[in-house]
């Protein structure tokens, strides 16, 4: 079961509330000496930081402050309700997952152990006295022996790694009763598990479902029924297989409407409600992927990784998502719906769910269901050895069965995957790899409709770059230009956070100029990146096109605008790739505390960066594209580009003009007016390349201005920079 | 069970002799008009042959007359013996699988329906009257519905594909009892499977071993020894576990010896004894492999193929073993032991049985276990889009267990892969197809400490080219010299088979000239292979050298010249491109019928074509070898080659010398002397190169050699083709 997703829709259910206290302990088996007020969810350092007093962690260095704190013991206590249940009634304690490993004792004794952040468990507590103790010890953080204090310390655990320390992220390691824990009052005859399946036929004409009920307690035979949005029932059985005809599809928004029904389950007292929707996704090869590789010797054709949602293949858009907050327990509905709402309307149809992070809450996986956002999600497993042993594989094994079985009833989880980069030198880990193994087993075992992909990158999909310049000074234009992958998962381009974000984190004594070893680098504007001890702020590269900068908002101001024509030009020219291409995903969207720089484009915790409005652009449906070739141009020097309209839409579009234009100094000049013909749906087309000289600009700007007409909101502009006449 | 392996090792168990008879039905439901005497284990072909006077179908174009059988319904008949078993004992039908479906009548009365050739089955006869008649109507041969007359037809089933035709394989699809199938008098409670496994601690200094035994028919609890070779028992057990210290390792026998223990199991009346052998094997990165991809953006390391035997990086070097004759029911333990002799003389170490044919009984792996001789298993798939569908997956979930269950059992089972090609347009499988996730389930579940490839070749592995020159003019010199594959485990070079090989199966009058639409073409001399019609004689490419051939025996002899010249190259430079290659696996060794023509290098049923010999020379595990650019030269050119010492053994090497040296109309000139230092195990060495205008020759032949000394067995000559002085 998971109580925190789903009691709230099961009105014979009562949660009875519990008032938990915490100890801290020296050793495992010490008596407490001071109990703390704790609130659960949560974790020990949330409870710690309020009875100390410590301040918050989000500010300056404080994060320090918080180190350590996971080695101890802890020990949460509350007591069994005095409510008392009637005959047909039973109380529980339920928990949905503990950070990271627990004893459960009961009076003193215990009764339980767990291992665990995303494995519900109950203790029955019939025959238990009203206001007995019940205690659980939390475990210090796993940590492998021996490991350098960074991520490698989670390498044989289920723990997410990304708290042990990332380039943007901190090293602040939560523990506790992350997920919610409690005492539950229910019929003894309840329905437990409710399981929703169903296969869509060829044609999507029709859909068998099944629906698997446990019913502990001998509940009496239940009976279910779908309702369609409008609340009328389409579907009533009281067998587990029944037929919808003409099912109304689940589509991403930018697609379709993300249409969803709701199944209800009676037994004898007790109902279960929830969303379901009807969606087939699978990987599918990209037009002329079956031709390479073309020569002898030949080895084997590029895995596909074209998302096909009902039967056709679409152009995922989209980012990659980590942890809300620092504090995965401290996420709530309320957290996640401005940021999801921000995925949205930054015309996403796609997130990666990154394996580094905790697996989201049901909030996050109900929202994207009603946005229409798909999910690629990962298992805990990101840039580690995970070993093959037998205790590492017995908690895997038992964590992904409860994260499919929970989210495979979610029609927005469109992709399971088993973590990230791991078939790369720095995990280490290979295709033999046992965790690997286990994970495509599980995921054929329990929804073997949804695609499962054993890591990212596989062959053909790329991973970085994540800077506008790298070290042997190629710009994201030419790196792009001249990749060829078939799905571009990670890529990313810094900027700064804004001027006035900034100034919430960084003691003012600290904010100009930026410096390492400050409050700067410890929010990952310096030191972060090994390539680049000035990442992420990239001072560098900043006084490469600039020189330097005068004051906090000069270099602010030009970092922004690197990050902002970076990324439009990333997302652009993987879309000109595409059908060779079918997916950009950048590096990464949202952040679990306040950066001072980074490839993020919106900042905790729902913040949109400037680059989040040029990341919104580059992804409309429809719009006028150019590729050019770098970002620095000269007065003089003759300019070029090559005009695309790019469409991702589900429509065709009509034929219309796009007017190409120069601006610089004051002055607009157009270059060129190109009638393009009516296109089909989804498919892009090139158009005719331009070229003029520069002229000189004392602003140091010049634009490129795509007009489109009649329709406007095609229209595209790209702001550069224009260096003084060539010398 | 798997009674044709088992039977002759239990004492207690007694096989009654059962004749069979077999009947042609034109409907399912007809009464059979007349009985023939039937051969089990067989095929329903055999026998029709053999009582109509079918003529051998390995001769001219009889194949022909075998066409269509396969699409009848057969009855097979027996009568239940007069044997009967006392208060002890019972009588069961047991077969060891069906080609390919059928159903089992007793009395009349249909009492099993079965699919698949690996998965054995039972019918208990208890209370059957003796002499009641047991029937076994085979259906007919699997076709997919619409599919053209190949391989297409078997691609919704587990029925090997070759069968159906191949560019090396007549069109003749065998049915019937091809596996044992007979009545078995045995103690009612006696030893069903035993399962041997064990896990080798990671300095190999113990084997933690696991004894699983099912005793059906409450047999006493069992009792098991292991054995060493001298019969000295070293461990003795009644628990189902138990260590042995300092296990002795089983070794391919390059590397070592192929160490066996027998396994004795004992309980009440029943025992079962069979050879058992430790060995670890796991697919490792080569060195260097996680330095690839370098560059943003970066996709993943290519997937480890090195094979790592007990610790040990070993090179692999072998040939792809295909069925060994077109009806896999007449394969015996004779059949094989003269090819698996002479695989093991061609310094062979692996064999990749490919997964177009039948996976081979119980004595191909004895005999594997016994020499030495790694198995590269693949499940019955290739070049076929084997769909996703419960049917197909059912029937293969019940086949890949069997074949798991009972080939895990030997030390020699090296590696399981999906089937063949299956990633390739050809057969249009993904990672994403759920028959592929299956069988990597199945595999993880039943033998994880055993690699897994989901299909040859992966990311990285090279197969082809299949000819000593391709269209585009490019030899297997260039073609191999400029590859960097990580394995090849497929490359060919066609060559004809010896004159008196011909002569005993094509007609006389057809001998000369070898004209297409003639039993050479039947027999695959032209036509084999769609990029070359005449393959796979390729007189095209021997008119390329040589212009047109006069006789049988000049041609015979030029073919067999381009085969030996084109392995002896091949399988040199692959060797030279170690460690960051690991595998050379050509295609093939053997063949199921005389080949006019083809990239084998045995001819059926074991008979050595002098490309054996080639191979089997450039397969020492240590020589002098020569890369140099291509076969025909021309006098007054100038030579040049890079002389190295291959070096694939266990040990070290001591410093000596290689005296190379241009022989050529009957003088010979010294070119160099080079003084090898030391070498390491597995070591190879580049040296020096050489260069040499090439005198005239009035044979139209040079040779290039290099002596080794003081170990004159490592010396190599290369025979290369030297046309008149440059006009």
């Amino acid at each position: 079961m998971n109580s925190g997703g789903l009691i709230p829709t099961r009105p014979a259910w009562r949660p009875v509330a519990a008032a938990w206290e915490l100890a801290r302990l020296d050793r495992p088996e010490a008596a407490p000496d001071a109990w703390i007020p704790a609130t659960v969810p949560g974790a020990v350092q949330l409870d710690w930081a309020r009875a100390r007093g410590l301040p918050d962690p989000a500010f300056g260095q404080n994060v320090r402050l918080y180190g350590g704190l996971e080695d101890y013991h802890w020990l949460y206590r509350t007591r069994v309700p005095q409510a008392r249940p009637d005959a047909a009634q039973e109380l529980v304690f339920a928990c949905d997952g503990v950070d990271y490993a627990c004893e459960v004792r009961l009076a003193g004794r215990p009764v339980l152990r767990h291992e665990g952040l995303f494995t519900p468990f109950e203790v029955d507590l019939s025959g238990c006295p009203p206001g007995a103790e019940l205690e659980v010890l939390i475990l210090p953080a796993p940590k492998l022996p021996g490991a350098p204090p960074d991520h490698t310390q989670a390498s044989h655990a289920c723990k997410p790694a990304v708290s042990y320390g990332w380039d943007w992220h901190p090293r602040l390691i939560p523990l506790g009763l992350w997920a919610a824990a409690g005492f539950i009052l229910r019929p003894k005859a309840h329905l437990g598990r409710v399981d929703f399946a169903y296969t869509l036929g060829e044609d999507f004409s029709n859909a068998a479902i099944a629906v698997a009920v446990e019913s502990p307690g001998g509940a009496a035979r239940p009976r279910w029924r779908l309702l369609d949005a409008g609340g009328a029932p389409v579907v009533e059985s009281a067998s587990a297989h029944a037929e919808l005809r003409a099912p109304r599809l689940w589509w991403t928004h930018d697609h379709g409407e993300p249409y969803l029904y709701t199944l209800e389950v009676e037994a004898g007292a007790d109902t279960y409600r929830r969303p379901v929707g009807f969606r087939r996704v699978r990987l599918v090869m990209p037009e002329g992927g079956w031709s390479q590789p073309a020569a002898f010797p030949k080895s084997r054709s590029h895995p596909p990784v074209t998302v096909e949602l009902n039967g056709r293949a679409i152009f995922a858009k989209g980012s990659n998502w980590v942890n809300a907050d620092i504090f995965p327990g401290a996420i709530t509905a309320d957290t996640l719906r401005p940021l999801l709402r921000l995925a949205r309307e930054a015309n996403f149809n796609l997130l990666r769910c990154w394996g580094g992070a905790a697996v989201n809450p049901e909030p996050f996986f109900d929202q994207c269901d009603e946005l229409g956002l798909l999910v690629w999600q990962e298992f805990p497993l990101a840039c580690n050895r995970y070993p093959d042993t037998p205790d590492y594989l017995r908690v895997l094994d038992q964590e992904s069965r409860s994260i499919i079985r929970r989210l495979r009833q979610h029609p927005c989880l469109g992709l399971w995957c088993g973590g990230n980069e791991l078939f790369n030198a720095w995990s280490g880990m290979t295709d033999q790899s046992l965790p690997i193994r286990l994970l495509n087993k599980n995921c054929y075992e329990l929804d073997p409709a949804t695609p499962f992909l054993p890591t990212a990158p596989v062959d053909g999909m790329g991973h970085g770059d994540y800077r506008f310049r790298d070290e042997a000074g190629r710009e994201v234009f030419e790196i792009f230009q001249q990749a060829r992958n078939t799905a571009y998962s990670e890529f990313g381009c810094p900027g700064p956070s804004p001027v006035e974000y900034l100034k919430g984190f960084i003691p003012e004594a600290e904010l100009w100029p930026p410096r390492p070893g400050t409050s700067w680098q410890t929010h990952h504007g310096f030191g972060a990146w090994v390539a680049d001890p000035t990442s992420w702020l990239c001072t560098t590269t900043l006084e490469h096109y600039f020189g330097p900068s005068n004051d906090l908002e000069t270099l602010v101001d030009r970092g922004s605008w690197l990050q902002c024509a970076g990324y439009q030009a990333i997302f652009e020219e993987i879309r000109r790739q595409k059908p060779g291409c079918a997916m950009a995903i950048n590096w990464c969207f949202n952040e679990p505390w306040p950066s001072a720089a980074g490839d993020t484009i919106v900042n905790w915790p729902a913040r949109p960066k400037p680059a989040y409005h040029a990341v919104r652009l580059a992804c409309r449906p429809v719009l006028a594209s150019a590729r050019f070739a770098k970002f620095q141009w000269r007065a003089g020097e003759m300019f070029s580009a090559e005009i695309w309209i790019l469409n991702d839409g589900p429509n065709g579009l009509p034929a219309g003009e796009i007017e190409v234009a120069l601006a610089a100094g004051g002055l607009s000049r157009s270059l060129l007016t190109w009638a393009f013909p009516a296109l089909a749906p989804g498919r892009n087309l090139a158009g005719p390349s331009v070229q003029s000289v520069l002229p000189p600009a004392a602003d140091g700007v010049f634009e490129l201005v795509l007009e489109a007409k009649p329709r406007t909101e095609w229209s595209t502009r790209y702001r550069l920079s224009l260096l003084g006449a060539a010398g």
